[in-house]
């Protein structure tokens, strides 16, 4: 809802003052706490009326990033408005309980996948006892991360691979089977995998791949009903199977690599010692933010979550640009509840461009955010300075420049300096250790660690594919998003 | 429509890379020239392949900017493509042009008005006949600046309020009755005004104020259509009438009361101040892009121009965030001409946060652009450094600082040199004046200079009337617009 | 998905015949029984190549009537298809359940309306036992009649405004709060009513009126919830209650009025004269579709329906044309099912001009609908003969003739004969009876009973009420309805 | 105009009668004559209040039809209203001009097209100059037909295959290069022919062929400027060419196949004797409404016109459906003005079902149209009787009978009876001639002649080709209806 009111902001006609109290007071009887705009014409009216009523709002410096803003409240926050009656709870059919529960008996190789939904449900108690009880192995999806914390001893995260390709029977909670999750398919699942699917959307239900039991209803309620029945029937998935003796071993090898790769000492660093150290270093209780292309992707495997709804990314359509108006709304929400809990954006370069000039409204508002941007000179990969400047000799560069290249080693710390912010620019792994601890014990200034990574760095493998998924899927997405909005403005009219 | 082939260019599917090389010749094939995309996918293969086939690619840091920079290109190259035919010209009906110039012969306080129609048809040379020959006072809309030099002897801009009330007949040239001139209705125009329209778009004729003349057509052609019949009655307004008198006189005291705001000593600078000066330097041939509040509308009047399709700037909507893009077309042009003209980019700094990233290009392409931040801390009016202070001591900001406030003495400049261009911060009239000149020496690297003037600084009246107007306008647009991308999106996937 | 399949053939592009081919077979494997189009391209293709696949196509006169007819299959047959998963079910909180049986043991005056999602749910055993376990009186709504019969000792439909308007706390059992049911709004309804909500859809629930309590879920599987608890409680609403007193004096009375009206002799007939008799002699196991203006309004009351889904009417937004395309819907299944049951579409005649060219359809495919056409030569009022030809007189038709009337005593039961069905013109209380007993035993031939009632026959009370509401809801359904067809136009473009 | 009036009228939201009386007057003011609604709500008010105000109320049975009759009272009126300026001219440019008549003279063999746009501007008697002037040889579009006589003795319609095959030079006035014109390709005509376009709409120039000149302006104006010219050079295509000769010569063929065709005595009839004995009757100042697939496109051959705008069908997109609404438009017309022309309907049976109610309309208001079925028994090509009853043997007919066939030999004429108007069956010529010169007496009533012709007569050829242009366009303009509906619908609820 925070979002819609987000967007209405910019559209609301106002003859007088008297008008944007009258509206102001609506938003507030409604409960309404956080509101998201820019700086500007022409909310002013409304935006001052509202400050009087005692809502907070946050005036930034383009509608795109406030509209992110505005999204990410509801979700931090944990609901859609409390003078409503709470959202209805409804269970699972009691029969397929039982069916889901004869499934999961006969399972060879069974896994549980924590998607975003198990979030918005603050299921994590109910979940988290459902993975204990049962004894089987876990995957979260990105947004699902933290649900239970990445380093529980039933997640295999680190064999993700494996775990889909060869798992028989799945339990899908709250996620949906798309690009993200190869929409289900082989080679990336096994061809006779069996998914039990827990959802509360009945259109979700056998998406993609048909569900072997179907769960409708809210996934707080329905892992209580599995729970029960599992418990009734004292049934435990065992330690010591073929199944836990695979992952384990896929585990530890993927870990050495990641290691080799997170302790090569050669600078520039590549991807895997900044998020090494960077891991490293975060306390268990932030709230990561991230955008981009291999930082995004990387940086899933590479920082832990702890905690349910601490991490927010550019999700399913990969919107590049969502970062800052995300780590906003997450610091306006620490800062009002006083908590010590930081909020750290880790954006790639390229991504970093979208939304950059909120920089300025973090250090207007004085928000401690600590923006970390992994700088590869460009998309996937850019170019070497030295490489740079050849090009340079050669003539115009609109006709030379590589499109997946940016300005070689450019210093965006110093856009964050420029407000007032802390700047610094990491080269090494000492640099970045003693910039992020600094930071991090800085909590009245926001700081930006732009870290000069290999630019030829990158991790090439299932990029083609994810292209044409997300090629598809965003074209959709386009067209259904545009006719979406015209549908809204239509109605905002009456 | 090398606008839409931009936005196109985000959308676009491609299974291989010879669809990229089939999409980049059939645009080559069709004399596209440049592209404006952004740097990532998923339109690398395409960028690639264009700049093999030849085409200019400009890598953008939002789709937004890209978007902006794409619609420039058409209006300042002339020619929505060149393998198409020539656009067809029309003439009004000889008979209406009779009764036109029957018009304007009994006319006893006559004006021109040059609109944004006249620089697109190229009709230079044909207006500027058609000033000379009659003698009649000319007013140009912000877009048919310097169709006719500001400094020429006829244009009455320093006279505007008296010449659109008091004239009793207008030659209306390519400019649309919009908010930009009140609509056509008083009390800003005489209730008895008579209109000689002069119009490409049968649709637009009459539009809000029946025309008593309407010449349908090409406005080139029928500019000379009524410069023969003028020319062959002998017909001229004398230079002695009282309406030249009335004219001048309020010229003459307007001009008093701005050169007194401009020679203003006192610090910060005001906005007339600044704008005299930045005035006096600029080359005559030099193109003005511009956006802002304030900054937009006293640039208008204080900053001349002396060539045809020499400004852009956020136009009838009032489109905030398009300047860079536009700067950066224009720059992009100029280059592949090898012209000595200069850009410059004169930005409110509430304005310049909606694309300031795009810096980065600016700097990535060596475009010699001078960027000019108007700086009064916010939009309308800001807050000084020490009353921001104070605020801050007194509590969270969200719910104190004032919609309209941005971060008093933000470092613009600093954006700048973040990317190696250079930045200068400007505080004084000697210091812009040297910076200025500084930068226009300097044809190889891009400059900003971050002026601060005083926050309180402001042109309050007229304000609240263009609020509501604009609101009405900008929703409207806002609702069409959504419909239109939607429809356009439809027309694509065929 | 039926009325999907509708609307797409006529828009199927086909290069060639196996192209329609594929389409056929591919409808076949989704278990499409039935299609509907028109009889004509661009679909002759595919209807052919689909009668060849086993599908049955009806051929019919214009796309309107096409997407009603389609439109009914998925209502009747229930099944939205048999190759996709059963619908998964879901249940309501246990808590929830608690809460809703307390409210209703307080209750003193408790109703239950039935709504038409109880149809689609085919709950109609699990209400019926509530209904008969609690002995709480209840009322259907247009769709929701016949999930239990009309004449069932606990339905208080002839007391239908005191129930409503009296009732403490109803049971609103798939049943939208809209203008059907007076949004549920005083003064309709109390302004101290509790609601107890069970809808599929949790965005429904508090939907106009906060519900006080919500049960999310398939309406059978809570409805067994709810009764579970009734019983373990052993709770009963007493039929000696005051609530039971005042709505059977209240029926008793109601009765009488229509009883009275029914058997007055006067001719013409009036509404409630033709209704009853033809209420007398339809059988029980007909299904009934009807559609007009006093016609639908006053046939609601009149008409009793004894079994689920077997009444088809113009609906929530009154949606005039529908009835020819739903009888031959609904023919069409009984004859695949070769069951003996009947259609009997009852039509104003105003109504019936929209799509009464259908009759061809119905006399082409042998079905033997009774269409009865209540007559009194226009909307909601008509012209009787005499007074059309002193008009006639006094000039053109188009300045005079009152825009609710239509000529009089227009022969439509010759538009039947004309295509070889049986017409009958309808006069007195004798021919009514002996033209639908004729047309009842005749299961081959299509018939159409013309019956002419007093044109001044009419129900004026709640006309402008009705108006209002329906003029606004139709409105926004206008808008949402055109978008989301250009959804549908875009989703299937891809 | 009045079209979107129509549309607009089943929208309008009126709280009190004195809101339909403003938007009565408002109406009035805008010198709106007819209006086209519905018989009943929501509409009353209003349509009560526009008699009173002195408009016409056409009360229709089905918004479809409505919305096709106010959109022929544009076209037949020709006032685009009067309250406002009228249409501004405009020319085209002089060398153009020049050019163009150059390309004229050069020709070997010149041909006219003479397109809608000619209707629509009026300019029948300046092409009619144009062509004797000339002497150039032309053909018209569908709805250009009767701008000049079909008889005039250039008129090569009857060799027009031949015709746009072979010229080399085409003057093609308001006519679009579409499917009806084969899109200007060949091998409908030479890939060298030379196109000089004159239209109003410069979108329209140089679409799909690219016009080797290009006229932008009003058609009167603009063929008068052709005109000047020619004349000034006293130039004139010989006679005698062998262009002419060529022309002559298959003109002189097909009229024979067509004359033999039209004379076969067999029964039943074919179109072509149909047709042929319709022309002779008819007199030359009726208008001719006409749609069908076979009934529309050999009719537009057969049945000459000889005035300009008296000929309505279902146009570019074959929209069926069209032909009462559009003859009632053009009846009210004439019944208006007096005058003693005649409207003839003359539709396929398949088209005539798509809004046969509406022939109750035209009784009502007693407009006497003769509506002309011609009846194959279903579209393209029906079934006789005696196959049809074998058919019905065979079994269920939703899985036998063709999706071409309609009821064989269905009495239509008796669907006219029903009203008070005059049916006759008709199966012979002499029946044919006997009935139509009854009902061209007859000034008072409508009629309906029901002509049998046998079910095999078709014309196979093009077919194919047809659909699949059709089915293009007929999507694309779906979807464009449906976006634009949308729009249309969020403007009006501003």
């Amino acid at each position: 809802k925070s979002s819609l009111i987000c967007v209405c902001m910019s559209e609301v006609i106002m003859a007088e003052v008297t008008g944007a109290q009258l509206i102001a007071e609506a938003l507030k009887s409604q409960n309404v706490e956080y509101m998201f705009g820019i700086v500007g014409v022409p909310i002013i009216e409304v935006a001052m009326a509202a400050q009087a009523a005692g809502i907070k709002y946050v005036g930034m410096r383009n509608e795109q990033a406030a509209c992110y803003a505005a999204s990410a409240i509801g979700y931090l926050t944990g609901r859609f408005v409390s003078c409503c009656p709470a959202p209805p709870v409804s269970q699972a059919d009691s029969r397929e309980i039982t069916q889901a529960v004869r499934l999961l008996k006969a399972a060879q190789r069974p896994l549980i996948i924590i998607g975003k939904g198990v979030a918005y449900a603050r299921a994590e108690k109910e979940v988290r006892e459902l993975v204990e009880v049962t004894g089987i192995p876990f995957l979260p999806t990105p947004m699902g991360k933290g649900v239970l914390p990445d380093d529980h001893p039933n997640c295999v995260a680190a064999a993700r691979s494996r775990a889909l390709l060869q798992a028989d029977v799945i339990v899908l909670l709250g996620a949906r089977l798309n690009w993200i999750l190869h929409f289900g398919f082989p080679p990336r699942f096994s061809p006779h995998v069996k998914i039990i699917q827990v959802d509360l959307c009945a259109e979700e239900l056998s998406n993609n791949v048909r569900a072997a039991s179907a769960l409708l209803g809210d996934i707080r309620a329905v892992v209580r009903q599995l729970l029960e029945t599992v418990r009734s029937e004292s049934w435990r998935f065992p330690s010591d199977s073929e199944w836990w003796s695979t992952l384990k071993e896929k585990m530890t090898a993927n870990a050495q690599i990641s290691k080799s790769l997170a302790l090569q000492s050669t600078l520039p660093m590549n991807y895997y010692t900044a998020f090494h150290h960077i891991s490293e270093l975060l306390p268990k209780d932030c709230i990561i933010v991230s955008e981009g292309a291999n930082t995004m992707d990387i940086g899933r495997t590479m920082l832990l979550n702890y905690l349910p709804r601490h991490r927010l990314d550019a999700g399913t359509f990969g919107t590049m640009g969502v970062g800052p108006g995300f780590a906003i709304a997450a610091a306006v929400l620490e800062q009002t509840q006083k908590s010590a809990q930081r909020v750290v954006c880790i954006e790639g370069d390229s991504a970093f461009g979208f939304s950059g000039m909120e920089v300025e409204t973090i250090c207007r508002y004085k928000l401690p955010i600590i923006i970390i941007v992994i700088n590869n000179n460009g998309i996937y990969s850019g170019v070497d300075p030295e490489t740079w400047k050849e090009m340079e000799k050669m003539g115009d560069m609109t006709t030379i420049a590589p499109p997946v290249t940016l300005l070689p080693e450019a210093r965006y710390e110093q856009v964050m300096s420029a407000f007032g912010g802390r700047g610094y620019l990491v080269r090494t792994v000492e640099e970045l250790c003693s910039a992020l601890q600094e930071s991090l014990k800085n909590t009245h200034t926001p700081s930006l660690l732009n870290v000069l990574i290999d630019p030829a760095s990158d991790r090439k493998q299932q990029v083609l594919y994810t292209h044409t998924a997300l090629h598809y899927s965003s074209i959709c997405c386009n067209i259904i998003n545009n006719l979406d909005k015209a549908l809204l403005s239509c109605i905002f009219s009456f």
